[in-house]
């Protein structure tokens, strides 16, 4: 399946949000999560994301189709009962596993957001930026920190940074913001990290 | 490639280390590397890990090589200049992608230990705990924390946990150690989460 099949018409960019398939107990992330919706939409934006109908990935998912922004859910077929399916949001995709949810959500995406969530949401980002320091691809990477939310990771990357485990170089790979219009914003104004000379990633990744 | 074929004799249990390919800027790191080597050997276990002589990723093999234990690399054809490739110290399994190297890490582990690292190790531990939490695997997953350097990834769990996005039972999926030692000693005492009823993963990862 191309991107072009998938996303319809061309001139569709969508940014892939990860999120938590709860809602947390204060109603700041899900307000969150619908406000980053209208705000993506009014940036130009549709969403490519985990295809849930719970917690954040819906009020994200429903904020983006009721703005009249296209939405594309990729779901492990394992995960339709525990995240919730509902293909009336927009056009759902169900793959085999973990990983050709996360490889076709890559392919698909023109920037990658994350908003709160649990061990599933940190895994995508830390991924999705390791993806990034291996030059495997060079999209914006930004960390919508509703409530201080991130704050932890951002000392655990200060300390990795200090302790000599990452390269100061690539300290702001992920742009941290407070509110979802500030991450719109980013995306626009995101460097990219200098291309890691010798690496040959073909196929980047496996779909 | 079976198991079987890959460990060579069988009643090899295999530990899977994620941690980074630098020395980090401290020598207590490279020491917890080289005595985590000793303390798997000694506890019975030999080594799967991504393949690297540098950094952290080398002092490991190496130890676990010199106390005689077995050591199972597995590298991406695209990162052997940046990791650096040495077959001498036991097998070297050249895959594909990131993908192809952790699933086949995961299918190979009997357990899994997060040294210090950057990004890389990062999402290699949280991608191991989101799979846990998944029931796609339900071994050991300890992260040993030499010099506080995962204190900040305590503080986010809490936080999730506190903000509602993980559940508190899963709080403790990762059992934190001080030691080489204590983390060995932790492989034998930990109890694996409640499988998650209604999950059906087949195949469980893509190889
Ligand atoms: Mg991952």
């Amino acid at each position: 399946m191309t991107t072009a099949a998938i996303n319809g018409s061309k001139g569709d960019s969508l940014a892939c949000v990860f999120c938590g398939s709860s809602d947390g107990n204060d109603p700041v992330y899900a307000e969150a999560a619908r406000e980053l919706g209208r705000e993506l939409v009014k940036g130009g934006y549709g969403l490519v994301y985990g295809g849930g109908t719970w917690g954040l990935m819906g009020h994200l998912a429903r904020s983006v189709h009721e703005s009249k922004g296209k939405v594309l859910g990729i779901m492990p077929r394992a995960l339709t009962r525990l995240e919730g399916f509902d293909d009336n949001l927009g056009e759902m995709v169900l793959v085999d596993n973990m990983h050709e949810r996360k490889s076709k959500m890559e392919q698909h995406a023109a920037a990658f957001i994350a908003l709160p969530g649990g061990f599933g949401t940190f895994e995508e980002l830390l991924e999705i930026i390791t993806w990034s320091t291996l030059s495997i691809h060079r999209k914006p990477v930004i960390v919508l920190d509703t409530n201080g939310y991130y704050s932890a990771l951002r000392e655990m990357v200060t300390k990795a940074v200090d302790a000599g485990f990452i390269s100061p170089g690539k300290k702001n790979v992920a742009v941290f913001c407070s509110t979802p219009a500030e991450a719109v914003a980013a995306i626009k104004d995101y460097t990219p990290l200098p291309e890691q000379p010798g690496l040959s990633w073909e196929p980047k990744v496996s779909a």
